[in-house]
Parts: structure tokens; sequence; C-alpha cells
């Protein structure tokens, strides 16, 4: 019998409770043991919850009590369940969190006390919600050389831009949907501006390089600006727009970056539809491959949570491998990355577009206001100047390659 | 250093060793020690070839020699390849394969080998080639109960289906094509057939239930009658035809299939184009995830192939978890499993066909010869009833619902 504190009584920390009362058959079997949680840390009392008497508002007891081999961190932020984590690794209790902000921030330094006191600091959950992401990297992708991943990681703005793309919607009708239906915060805030994909991407990509990606160095742009309008056009162009989330190691460098992006409608990211996140790897023996899940909600992350559980239950006393060293990834300035892009001037810039741009295609919609189209490729330090010689432009949105 | 020996220096297992040579640097970190090949099985020489000398004839001198400690079993079939392997197992080497063919035969048998000589049989290139899905389903959805699974797990029949869907061609003239590109076989039985797909939802399935699904009790049907005019029809409904292997864990009895299906241009499954794969897992508290990538080639399942070498040596002396017994499972009845289906019948039958189906859809795409519909949702056995009532139909597909 395996005995488990969950740290954050909230969505997921229930979550984490049913998950193991639910499965219960299928998870004792595939740890090896039986698991049974025995305290659930949170400030409010649970009265008449079947798990009431497991509350307890003192993270002392559970680090005191020696029967506590794992720890589920469910309660998110970087300050309390910074100092919980570390305390309970350097008493070689074992943590699983989905806390991507705490892993992004000091995922290597807990990665080294798990190491340094032979138990595990796991983080299944903190990327894709439920959708093995982290395992796959970690032990299945270990013949390839990783150098780019791309992702949708962030559910609350891809659910948005699903709408706004199937319906014509505008981006503050569709968010003021999304929050009476639960689906996005009240202060969207880390959602729409990309601040969540952010953090995830640079877990992914510490993982991807073995080092470690700042996520402070990670050029990040949100939804906030794309239109109705910009559906249209993209739809001209069979393309949608989604908010992407990728990192690409190549011979100029290291790029990572989050924004809004058109990509093709036959890209196999572009099925990834709602609430919906995928993760989109290329290896160099396998080409590309891709883990496509719900990436949010109560059940699905905390299946992510229990799958690391039951990892640290058959690992007891042993560390398992993950190579994500506190070395700094040097993170390459956007200005160098080159792609195309999708511009909309105002018609009386037609001209001074096509002189600025030399070749591109323009796309029309039959908004008379309006030049659109689509450039060459080029780097962004370039596209930046030729619109700073147009006096900028209504919207620009990167394509996708 | 671990030394390696490679059974079959053919597509694969001359993947094997470029894999481990092109990212030495990568696995070596992975897998904790240096790997190096030490022979290689073979009734060929290869003379030129840089791995010439290591080329042997003889399976004693790699069994009897203590030094190889892990097979990579890649010569496929199930006669000298499952002698080999039970062989090494028996004498505590682990055996990496490829092979479904043995897998599927004898998988329960060489895991209980593997675990009662301390070593590992591991088979992750044995189903969707360089996919990461055995692990996934092992090691990842331990906290679900896993209760479908989907796949198009058949390369050769995937592109020949894309390319009728996107061309209009018929399927012997694609088929033709696909032998001349080296996407299919000169015998192509075993693919077109669907007893690839089948060996490998075999596989899938007795993951998913931990126990062994009988891949001769699994219903298979081809792709051998599918028309361009099959898929004028599916387009009308918005729908392409793929090759699925499925099998789902129901209240009427489990059961598993391989056959064509209609499934809507909406599926998550339907961007699976060419010769990708895909397998689409549903669990109980994750609800629907998918795992997309190359399912054959040369170095993609090569890196499969060398994923597993590497578990292998991290885990040496110990066997990885995997719940396969030898306890089978009964398949039910496909008689009983119910959906709708798509039939197309001669003009002259519409009435009878009206009368024996009672509600249906009609799908008009022109052709006054024939009346085509889709049906209710009955059972397989009903519907086959009703047909014979009709005397037969020109061609009916079933549908995904």
């Amino acid at each position: 019998m395996i005995k488990i504190a969950v740290l954050g009584y909230g969505t997921v920390g229930s979550g984490v409770v049913e998950v193991i009362e639910t499965n219960k058959t299928d998870i004792n079997k595939k740890a090896g043991e039986d698991l049974a949680v025995k305290y659930i840390l949170d400030l409010r009392d649970f009265p008449g919850d079947p798990y009431e008497k497991k509350v307890v508002h003192d993270f002392d007891v559970i680090l005191q009590d020696e029967e506590v081999k794992i720890i589920c961190e469910t309660m998110g932020g970087a300050t309390y369940a910074y100092d919980y984590t570390k305390k309970a690794l350097l008493a070689g209790k074992s943590v699983c969190t989905s806390n991507k902000e705490l892993v992004a921030a000091h995922g290597p330094e807990l990665l080294r006390l798990a190491r340094e006191n032979h138990c595990n600091y796991l983080f299944e959950a903190s990327v894709g919600g439920g959708i093995p992401i982290i395992r796959p990297l970690n032990y299945s992708l270990t013949a390839e050389h990783i150098d780019g991943i791309t992702g949708i990681l962030n559910g609350t703005t891809n659910y948005i831009l699903t709408k706004m793309d199937r319906d014509g919607a505008d981006f503050e009708d569709v968010l003021k949907e999304a929050q009476e239906k639960g689906y996005a915060e009240r202060n969207p805030e880390a959602d729409v501006e990309g601040y969540d994909a952010c953090r995830k991407i640079a877990i992914l990509s510490s993982l991807m390089t073995g080092k470690s990606v700042n996520y402070e160095d990670i050029y990040t742009e949100g939804i906030t600006k794309i239109t109705a309008l910009d559906f249209k056009y993209a739809g001209q162009m069979n393309k949608s727009v989604k908010l992407l989330a990728f990192s690409q190691d190549t011979e100029d460098g290291f790029f990572a970056m989050v924004a809004p992006f058109m990509i093709s409608k036959d890209h196999p990211l572009y099925i990834v539809r709602d609430v919906f996140n995928a993760v989109y790897v290329h290896g160099n023996m396998l080409g590309d491959s891709m883990y496509y899940g719900r990436g949010a909600g109560k059940l699905p992350t905390a299946s992510a949570v229990v799958s690391d559980v039951v990892d640290c239950a058959r690992h007891q006393g042993k560390t398992i491998m993950c190579f994500w060293d506190e070395e700094q990834v040097k993170v390459a300035d956007i200005g160098l990355a080159k792609r195309k892009f999708f511009v909309r001037v105002s018609a009386d810039k037609r001209e001074a577009a096509m002189a600025a741009f030399g070749a591109l295609a323009e796309i029309n919609v039959g908004i008379a206001e309006e030049f659109a189209f689509m450039t060459q490729t080029m780097s962004e330090k370039e596209f930046t100047e030729n619109i700073e010689k147009l006096g900028g432009c209504i919207n620009r949105i990167r394509i996708m390659a």
C-alpha cells in the first residue's frame, strides 16, 4: 500500500482523487501496489465530502508522515507550491504535478533535487493536459534527434479561434460566450495573451534540447487582434488561424515563439478543434509525429497526474531519466526568423505595398477599402521594416510553412 | 558499452544500424551507456558494406557471446524468428522487434519468457512503425480504463485509398502505381486484404485488455472492392473511405474488426493521409487521444526498434511492465455489432430496399442506374438479412459513428 497526499482540492486535485477511486483496479495493477490517498491539503474544509476526514491544513503533517511516499501538487502558482515541492523532494517524497508555472520556472532545480534524493519530480500534466507528451519525449523518442516542436497548447484560445472560424464571429463576442460557458477565465489574460502556451512550450523546448529554455526569452503574442475578417481572408486561402507555440533548432539558431499563425486546412494541426490540444514533433529519423487529445479539464489532467503517480510507484528509490539541465539555451532573435506573412493595408497603400514587398500574392474577399496580400518568404526584421515604410498595416498574421 | 546484435540486414535491420550510428550522441546519452552493434545475422554477405565484418551466418555465434545483451529481431516471419527469439530470451538477452506477425502469434509466451529470465521483449515497432503507441499504452495511459482503439494501421492501403479519394481513380490503377513506387508489394495480399492491420489491432487489443486477442478471431475485410464511385458517394456525404482496424469493449461484448469504413471529413482520422498511420484511443477519464506518424519505412521503424534498445539498456536485469496474459479474450460475433451502412443497389431495387430497410437516407450523385442510401443504425446480422432479401447489392460500406 502506497500512501499519497494531494496538495490542493480544487478542480485537478479533486480529479486526482476521483481517478484513483474510479479506476482503482486498473491503476493498482499497473502500479504494482495499491494506492491510497491519505491526506488532502487545502485551506478550506469540505464538510460532507467523502474525503472530508483526510483534509489537513498544515503541510508539515504530510511532510513528517513517513508513510507518504508520493505527493500530487495540484495547487498551482510558484510560491507555496515551490516551497512544498522542495521540502517534499528533500524528504525523498516524489512529487507529481500539473503546475506548468512552477515547472517552467524551476524545473531543472526540482529535477536535480529529485535525483539527489532518489525520488522523482514528474510533470506529464503540465503540458497538453491528459495528452501523453512528456513521457513520449522522454521515453519513446529516445532514438531521435528532435529539431522542432509545434503545439496547440491552450484550450481556451483554440476554442475561441475555432468558434470564430466556424461562426464568422468576432473575438470579443466569442470570448464572452467562452467565459459564460466556463471555457475562459474571468481574467482571460494568461490564455488570450499566450502566456500559458509560452510556459508550456518552454517546458517542451527544454526537454527537446536537454537544457533550459527560459520562458521569458520566448516572443509571445496573443490572439486579441484576430478578427472575423481575418478568418474570411484565411478561408479564401484554404487556411485557418491557430495560436501556435513552437520551437525550432535550426542552423541559424534556436527559435521559439508563441503567436497566431495561418495554417493550411490540410495540416494535421488544423483538425485540432475546440478545447483539444496537440503537439507536433519533428525528429530526424521519424519525421513528423503528432500527439492529440484533451489539453485541459478535470479528469484528463488528473489522469496524467495519476499516470505519474503510477510511474513513481514503480520506481521507488530510483530516479527516472529526464534530461533537463540548468544550462540556458540561447534563444535567437526572432528578427532573423524567415517566413511568409499575410498582410492587410488600407486600399490607398496598394502601390506602396507592391513597391515595398516586390513579389506578393493578392488575396481578395471583396472588401474595397483594403488591399490584402501574402508576402514572399522574408525575415521578421525585413518584414517589420517594410511595414514601417508603409506607415503600418491594419493587421498581419504569420503564415506557417 | 552494450553490445547489440541485429538479426536480418534488410530494410529495417540496416535502418537500425543507421539510426544507432547517426544519432549516437543522443542515443548513448539516453541509454546511459554506449551502444555498439557487434553482429549482424544474415544469410547473405555484404562485401564493401562498412559493417561487412560484423556479418555472421550462424545465430549460435550471437547466442553464445555473453557480451551481447540486446538483440534486434528485424527478420520477420514466425519460424526462425520465433526460434531465435526464444533462445535469446532463455539466455537472458533482451529482444527488440518490428515483427508484428511473431508478436501477434506468440506475444504472451515471449513476454513470459522475458519475465522468467529477467530480460525484456519489446515491440514498439510492430504497430504503427515509428509512432510511439505501445509505450504510451503501457506507460502513459496507466490511469485510464481504455475501452476503444481505432487505428489506420496499414500505410499501403491508406496510400491507395488517399489516392483514390484525391484523384477519383480506381483501385486496380492505384495499386499498380503504388507497386511501381514501392509502396505496395508485388504480392499485395497481406496489405490490401487487411491481414497486416489485423495482426496489429490484435496486438493493441491485447494490450488494451491485458489478455490475448487472437488475430484469427478478428473479422477482416480488405479494400479490393472499393471503387472510384464509392468515393464519389462518400464525398457527397462529406465523408471518405479508410481501412480501419478497431476494437471496442462494450456492454454487449468485445468487438474487433478490420474493414473499410466511411468516416466524416471532420474526424481526426480523416487527416491521416498517404502512408501515414494513426491510432485513436478512448479512455474513460481522458476521452479521445490520437497518436499519428509514419507507420512504416526504414528509418521510422528502425527508430522505434532503437527506442526499445534504449529502454532495454536502462532496465538491464529488470523486466519492464507489460500486461498481456495468455488468457484468451472472447471476441463477440460481429453479427451483434450495431452501426449504419452505406448501400448501393440497382435502380430497380429502389422500392424493395425502401420496404426492407424502412427509414433510409438516399444519396444521389446522378447515377440513374443505381439507388444508393444510408441505413439507420442496425445490427450487422439484421443488415445482412435485409440485403439477402434484396438478392444482394452492388456494394456496401460500413459507416463509422
